[in-house]
């Protein structure tokens, strides 16, 4: 009567999902194409490519449901499973939110704001699209990207045929896309979770700060007005409940003034929710797996207000964090390798203020004062 | 760099030991003597009896620092071990805690006092040290006893041969002591952490509610006087210190208007301290591993009221509990057997009132009111 959840890819996602899973009293398999994937440390796992039918074809015999750590999954992979085990959150959910066009398309069919996009077949599309979105603004792939890979930015005429030059190969493959720039106050990330029968919750907003398109620092609960918070939590439903979508997700926006944008959907637990693990009363990981096994989902309130800080490339000395109170770390028991998300750490505080406090000093103590900058000046004016 | 940790015995505290270890970066090798110990379900395993040079050789060279889940680890097993790798904690520490005469001797060293003890090696010495205590008393093995095992209640005449006749022959093997009844008002365990550094931690005091000698329900923070708290503390904080004591440690306590009488001193992680994952800044856990490789402790202060429900035998319906505001589910992946620890539930709260309220609904959900009575009745009484 045991449950095994599988899970397509076995980054650190996969790897917290499974710890988190331990007390539910499931096991897990994690697939991955790579031999020393950090989930494995704590989960049995097959190695082989997400394409591969044999290996798919076994992965599949394991396991009662699957689920998955990265949402660049092979939509024939995605859908071959699917016709034999349930997979959440479902194909169809996976694939709008893997091509931006089509998660563009969603959103303003929804009725929820979006900056301005265009679908970009062509070196004259973008000429065209650029003339009329102004500069700066951003040309992407429709598919395939994620933290800043696979984007240029064009500030200058210069810029029009550099971008295609970078990425214009790629209008089969991927397709293209460009957006028109924000300049927006803030970035917010709304995590939410959805049953199979319906039910959601969402946890309170969360404000993050990134450097070089990489998540670099995140603050729960963002200081927001309650119609921003609202407004915010109002789109996640719907978006939701038209994919029918089961599992955690994270819906990404700009905040102005008291106008929120959507920029981008990620179906899977996310790097700016990870402060639900010690914030928030369950985790997103927790409820994700509620979900995904269509049970009571825990609650979401917060305990107190958390900061996250993400390592890139190179854990730091964990004796700052370590010693500070509401201090936690995260390392994912990856290699050092640049650019890459290695560990997080969350601080957790009663107040706003003693959490600014403790950033402050692990900021000094960790050279790292630029990281927690934003954080303890948002803390300071905004609560 | 990475470190591994090696724990004998692979139960559910070694499993929840894994869980608690894989964010601070660290892998596990557990030992066990069976097959489907459940923590292999989460960290690898050996396969193999404690005593054997082998197996142990095997296990040591695989690991950085060692450590136990179960505190009957053969003696000559955990020397042999602490000749060649770090182990916590350390075997006189080990030593003294498998051993109630030794452990009540210390005790009566340090002037904590102890219900009434005596030494028995005959029917004889049982005939007289009864008749000084008075009935009703309990024969108890001096070591390798747990969870009101190697136990014998006397409460009449008659009962004192029955006692030899049970316990009698385990004279040579383990000892036999005999302990006076106490009429205590409540049972108490101050759980605490201790580093090789000397660093120092201890949780607010849990009151613990036992049947048929296995722990059932568990409170935290207790309701006491700030007198008993300190008094506790002081007492867990000598024990530690007079044994150069590294990890978590229980030390249970019974509780008589003000005063306190050591029972025994429990050298590792505890089921009465199994409410500090979700109820406290730090669990018991993360802090045991933190201790063994002395890193800095972290905070133990509470996050609101918590109550522990030990499932015993059988996993109940989790569904009551999986919908309860602040529930959390504990299944350790056993099989169901009669007496065997299988899993537990962790209510957290922010007040007493709720915390009450919610055990009502749970404990009627699951057919448990007696379960949960005790708890509500000192919930909703003594704070």
């Amino acid at each position: 009567m045991t449950t095994t959840v599988g899970i397509l890819g076995g980054g650190q996602l996969a790897r917290m999902m499974a710890l988190a899973g331990a007390s539910l009293g499931l096991r897990f398999l994690v697939l991955d194409n790579v031999k020393d994937a950090c989930a494995g440390q704590f989960a049995p796992m097959l190695m082989g490519d997400y394409t591969d039918l044999q290996v798919l074809g076994d992965f599949m015999q394991r396991i009662d449901v699957a689920t998955f750590d990265f949402e660049n999954v092979p939509a024939s992979s995605a859908a071959w499973l699917a016709e034999r085990k349930p997979v959440y959150p479902k194909p169809r959910a996976l694939a709008v939110a893997q091509d931006r066009l089509a998660e563009k398309s969603l959103f303003t069919e929804l009725g929820i704001d979006v900056p301005p996009y265009r679908d970009i077949q062509s070196l004259n599309d973008l000429r065209n699209a650029v003339r009329d979105f102004g500069m700066p603004c951003i040309l992407k792939t429709r598919r395939l990207g994620y933290d800043g890979k696979g984007q240029f930015r064009i500030r200058t005429e210069a810029d029009i045929q550099a971008a295609w030059d970078t990425l214009g190969a790629q209008v089969e493959r991927t397709g293209l896309i460009l957006e028109g720039f924000v300049h927006f106050d803030r970035e917010l990330s709304v995590i939410a979770v959805r049953t199979p029968s319906g039910a959601f919750r969402a946890w309170p907003l969360t404000e993050n700060w990134h450097v070089e398109g990489v998540l670099s620092a995140s603050l729960a609960p963002a200081p927001v007005t309650p119609s921003v918070h609202e407004q915010a939590l109002a789109y996640a439903r719907q978006l939701a409940d038209a994919l029918d979508y089961v599992g955690v997700f994270a819906l990404e926006l700009f905040n102005i003034g008291d106008r929120l944008l959507a920029n981008e959907l990620a179906p899977r637990v996310h790097n700016s929710g990870h402060w639900t693990i010690e914030g928030a009363e369950t985790s997103q990981f927790e409820n994700h797996l509620r979900a995904v096994l269509d049970l009571p989902l825990g609650a979401t309130d917060v305990r107190g207000v958390s900061c996250m800080l993400n390592w890139i490339g190179a854990m730091p000395d964990p004796t700052p964090i370590l010693e500070a109170q509401g201090g936690h770390w995260h390392d994912y028991g990856k290699s050092a390798r640049a650019g890459r998300k290695v560990g997080h750490a969350t601080v957790r505080a009663d107040t706003p203020e003693q959490l600014a406090a403790v950033l402050e000093t692990v900021g000094k103590q960790l050279n790292r004062s630029d990281q927690v900058a934003p954080v303890i000046d948002r803390l300071r004016k905004d609560y």
